[in-house]
């Protein structure tokens, strides 16, 4: 039966979701459980990799399993077998061409920003800091360029395998969080496209806090999208801040 | 000067706030590093001690450092010398009978429980789960009986110290919490006092717990309340789900 897994992780302690020898990694882990639980070597395939250090709140993985088994002692034995800090929150049964990355129509990441002097234990992990103020009404002007198909080589990895660079962003907002937890303003920037590069959101995230932080006009975020040069735009920002939230079929 | 310090901290792995010798703790960190800049023995008072694992979101201190200081170089200096799971969010200078135990007029704690068959990994550090289904209507009703001035024995470690066991809670709602990121139903029950006696917070918490799956009744609550039979109260509810969130003077 092919499977559907949705999953979390706290990234912070992975080396990234691909499968490497000798390395802790999400796929690493589901593979290892999996295969004990299947009796034989498994596949599993994730909607797409997550780089070190960042976190899931909705990766989707699928997986073919041969043994009868139900959903719900799958999601029980899986995590029985993988550390805490990976959670296969449900499981379903799907049709046998489903496919994690080949069927996916959409995804979500959110990077969040604690934009304060001080950073609050609770998101040590899951935020990245701006202690320098932070001009949402530019970040959202800049957000809005962003929308629709693009080439985005400038917000990419040099060393990106992909050949085309073109993706269509079909939402990007950039809110304030009342967040009572953190002490500080939290800003979440919100994407979501038909699939995204290597570093991308983390590239969209550093080119609009240098937006935010007076350091970069919308004039050369233009002209980053139009030439594709990667010298232009922000830094890309720290893992930490990143999330994948959901992965639409 | 005397100064007010509102501090975060993550629990988990600290021995509790109280300074003891050998031992990792929120005010032996903290006196250590204050004491560091001040370059000379200070003492740290905090408005109560936290148990093993407890977080605070708004613990209180107070401390009297010689040294000429801004209370911004001082929040910067304690928290370059502390570990990052601390955190002092604020200083502000106070009179000089400015006491953060002493003082204190009411504190509030939330304890949290995950009531979901999966843990998110996000929550794993902060809450306690109760997979089986917790009636809060019922919890709810519970939590009211517990308002007012009572002698709280029958809800406090044997072995506490203190004599007088009367304490005034001043509000105590259970609700529900819509939290994305758990996957699951988050219930909070949030409870103030003007002071706790010690595991205080975690017994009453375990106690409503016990009336949400139906295994204690509402008159054997309000037989505990009257009697301070300390055996029929439900289990002190685990560490990991209660922080202390604020403290008003």
């Amino acid at each position: 039966m092919n499977f559907k897994l949705t999953i979390q992780y706290d990234g912070t302690d992975f080396h990234g979701w691909q499968i490497q020898d000798g390395l802790r990694t999400v796929q690493g882990e589901l593979t290892r459980a999996l295969s004990l639980i299947d009796g034989r070597d498994v596949v599993v395939h994730g909607s797409g990799r997550t780089d070190a250090g960042v976190h899931a709140e909705g990766q989707v993985a699928s997986v073919e399993v041969q043994r009868d088994i139900t959903p719900e002692k799958l999601v029980t034995a899986v995590n029985g077998n993988v550390g805490k800090d990976i959670r296969v929150m449900a499981a379903t049964v799907v049709a046998d061409d489903f496919h994690a990355r080949y069927s996916a129509l959409e995804k979500t990441y959110v990077y969040r920003v604690i934009n304060g002097g001080v950073m609050s234990p609770f998101w040590l992990r899951y935020a990245h800091q701006d202690a320098r103020p932070l001009d949402l009404e530019l970040m959202q002007e800049g957000a809005a360029m962003f929308l629709g198909e693009h080439d985005w080589t400038a917000f990419s990895a040099a060393q990106s395998d992909a050949e085309n660079r073109v993706r269509t962003i079909t939402g990007f907002q950039v809110s304030e969080h009342c967040n009572e937890r953190s002490r500080s303003r939290m800003i979440e920037l919100k994407v979501s496209a038909d699939g995204f590069l290597r570093y991308m959101v983390r590239s969209l995230a550093g080119t609009l806090l240098a937006v935010g932080r007076g350091e970069m006009d919308l004039d050369m975020v233009m002209r980053a999208l139009g030439n594709g040069d990667r010298t232009i735009v922000g830094a890309t920002a720290p893992a930490k801040g990143l999330t994948l939230m959901k992965v639409s079929y």
